[in-house]
């Protein structure tokens, strides 16, 4: 099991992993004036993916994808990543060997090596992702620095994920094509490096437990207050209004810029819509609220998906 | 929860993090002239501990303690660890407050904060922990650079965990302790370090998986033959030969040195033994023999000690 993940690990080469598998710990280099990025994210079957719904390739895919994810939403640019893979005596290698195969492909695609990990056998599926990224001294895009009059921006389309999501919870058939968000995300990380480079954005977030989640945790760490305009929202297709707003996992990014700033229509050939501003804090708690059509502004709820942790 | 270890975490400071638990990733600063040492480990329920067998405050402390054995195991000093926690919804509170208090009172000791991680719910308690680390440029100590003539060293005594694990096993009860090195092991970070600051180690591992596993690594990487003097074995006063060569997670640190290197007796107040010494590869494979009192050379499989997979 190790010897081939670490066969297959060795096809990504980086300048910044000086050794990977096989020593008690990887060695990596940061090259001066950078910082380091550092960030887990566990998927556990049944909790995270269900077998009978997603291929084993989309979940290595999406497992590292919320990592690569992670990375995006600072500015920052992968590194490496490691994996802590625990899985049940019984699963065919089959399953392993494509699991492994889409995570190292979306590895290979953001230049981003498995330079390590762990392994260990387990009741149910479970694997814990570590990405490390680096990103320019002082540059990270935190979640702290929204400032009252900033507009609020996304990138893409909101609740597709989610959509397929439900989809699958109500008995239908999707086939898990490439092109589906829900199956195959892809981590911003090309509009997010583009944003930290021209100094554009004050604040990001990716969209992993739904807008109004992510958006209120913006609000809070910069304690500001977020309006955003219901018909601003670019909804998905497939996807209603409640779905663009609560619905997770469709690794979007959600940042603030000034009001002053010239952001062009795409960035990295993404769409990017302005769906909001900030303002100051009304009360004591910082608060989202949306404005539909007419003007009316309601407090809007976080109601983040929950995953699968209530089936 | 996250809240909960949010503010524990607040406790232990770091100039290395300059932002922990909170954002879309931890953000780190490698001082210049250092390398960054990367480890994680899994620790599963009913594969890595038992609970009826260990308090929740040695989990936690062992959890950590197999991270920092792997720093140490290469002349690092740790800088911050990341927690990838999954619990049982049923899990008493309490648990999940000794399993943190264990884990971040190891941390204090060895100024390790927590600087991040991500939490789940599932059947079975899964914590994967992530260790960084730092050591000077070019100085780490890796499996791969033991040499024929060098001799064969491990810190403290072996097969005491292996003992207690075998008591427990066997329906004998044990307490506790702090002192007992199966439940709160320590890493011997200082005498990692201090060979690497001395530049006296070839190689070092930690012994995790047990004596003869872990010095085939060390032959394996380093494409050379290991030879131990069965009598020189430091075995733990519980513990017979056979634990101390193949019983794992004792977590002492095994070394290779120049025959001419000068060793003091005790590192950091740890007792240092010659156990044997490295020759070339007589075969095309790497291996390790134990020697007998009487000069007889035999074969020494590698017989690590397989967690409890096999229950």
């Amino acid at each position: 099991m190790i010897e081939g993940i670490r066969r297959a690990a060795a096809k990504t080469a980086s300048p910044w992993v000086k050794l990977g598998i096989g020593d008690d710990a990887a060695l990596l280099q940061v090259p001066a004036g950078f910082e380091l990025l550092v960030t887990t994210d566990l998927c556990v079957e049944d909790i995270h993916f269900r077998r009978e719904w997603h291929p084993a390739k989309s979940v290595g895919h999406r497992c590292l994808a919320r990592g690569l994810s992670d990375i995006a939403a600072m500015g920052g640019e992968p590194v490496a990543c490691f994996l802590s893979l625990a899985l049940p005596p019984k699963l065919p290698q089959r399953w392993a060997d494509n699991f492994m195969a889409g995570l190292l492909q979306l590895g290979r695609r953001f230049r981003t090596p498995l330079a390590g990990g762990d392994t260990s056998t387990a009741a149910k599926i479970t694997a814990d992702i570590i990405v490390l990224g680096k990103v320019p001294a002082e540059k990270a895009l935190l979640r702290s620095k929204a400032r009252s009059g900033d507009r609020i921006w996304v990138t893409g389309e909101l609740g597709g994920s989610a959509a397929t999501l439900k989809q699958l919870y109500s008995g239908g058939k999707i086939s898990p094509t490439v092109s589906n968000r829900h199956f195959y995300p892809v981590p911003r990380l090309e509009v997010g490096r583009w944003l930290q480079k021209n100094n554009l954005a004050t604040a990001m977030i990716d969209i992993s437990d739904g807008l109004s989640v992510d958006l209120a945790h913006i609000c809070e760490e910069s304690a500001v207050d977020g309006v955003i305009n219901l018909d601003a929202i670019p909804t998905a297709k497939t996807a209603d209004l409640s779905l663009a707003l609560h619905g997770g996992e469709d690794y979007e990014l959600l940042f603030t810029a000034p009001k002053s700033a010239t952001l062009p229509k795409r960035i990295a050939g993404v769409l990017i819509t302005e769906i909001g501003a900030i303002r100051p804090c009304g009360d004591r708690r910082a608060s989202v609220k949306s404005k539909d059509a007419a003007g009316n502004l309601r407090l809007l709820r976080p109601e983040g998906w929950e995953h699968f942790s209530k089936i």
